[in-house]
């Protein structure tokens, strides 16, 4: 009887070594060899699953995105008030532990490698397009239920807000001694109590 | 009579080149053979000037920094008014044309490469504690001026500010189609406008 190998669960498992590698190391570390050693495999079963670094780096920031729109969604099915999930989702979206840091050093390397990178910055995109998409909603449901004041321009609010937590979140990863995770939470309150 | 080279010239001339070679190729693309060729000249002067590929993104970081230093610096000395020097220095601040498009290219290749080098980071460290100085004493002056409005808790403010530059440059980077421009001077004076 022929090894059955389960190939979804190995490419994850070399997708999770390789996020690991890159969230201690950077991406200059992520090499293939570096990869197949945090992974206890052979380089050879890292490029069997992926041709290139964009392509792991691409399988990377979906398993991290998978990972992060899981815990979204949970907030979206558990907040008691419908006015509240655009907080929830904010909070979120900040690296405030260990996991999210780890998923954070993974976006900024992969916008680092995207700004030289077409195929990169086409993934990004797409990643932006759903991110910028639900949080406008979250915005649009704010100041339906009364926590985002009327005549606001929602759009710009949304876009604002997804530049803020991107401002914040990498000030976070590279100063946090300045932007801890304290200082992140009370920063983001207050530029939410001020669209309320 | 020996030849007279010009040190601080040729450093900066490929210092230059690496810059150029990584808004247009990224941090990747910067090898030390790629920034001989740009600079026109061999490997053996690049190796020469900087003992590695950190210290060759330091200099150009110090390089970019030193340019936009100096295009803030004019705009401080030429406002008609003080309460004014803060819209002037966010908008000189975000990559509004090609020149300062390269810029904040190397800037983002720098922070993704930073995440993984306590080297970079602390290198980060000192340039934003600058930047961060600058534009709370900025916000302070407008509130002093009028230009933001008192109870302000300004220093978050600063914070704030700091961190919607950030992720607006980001985003019109690397999606310039959804954050153009006009649309980046429109959250950014939406935003200058929420704290009048």
């Amino acid at each position: 009887m022929p090894k059955i190998v389960d190939h979804d669960a190995r490419r994850q498992q070399v997708t999770a070594a390789a996020a690991a590698v890159i969230a201690r190391d950077g991406l200059d570390g992520a090499t293939m060899r570096a990869v197949a050693t945090e992974a206890g495999c052979t380089t050879g079963l890292v490029t069997h699953y992926f041709a290139g670094r964009s392509e792991l780096l691409i399988a990377v920031l979906q398993q991290v995105q998978g990972a992060a729109g899981d815990r979204i969604g949970a907030h979206l099915r558990g907040v008691a008030r419908p006015g509240d999930a655009l907080t929830a989702v904010v909070m979120e979206a900040l690296p405030l532990d260990q996991a999210r840091r780890d998923e954070w050093a993974v976006w900024i390397a992969f916008w680092g490698a995207a700004v030289g990178s077409p195929d990169l910055r086409d993934e990004h995109r797409r990643r932006y397009h759903d991110w910028r998409g639900l949080v406008r909603r979250l915005v649009v449901d704010a100041a339906a239920h009364g926590t985002v004041r009327p005549g606001l321009d929602l759009r710009s609010e949304a876009d604002r807000l997804v530049a803020l937590i991107d401002g914040l979140g990498l000030q976070a990863m590279l100063e946090p001694e300045v932007v801890g995770p304290r200082r992140m939470r009370a920063l983001a309150r207050a530029h939410l109590a001020s669209l309320a």
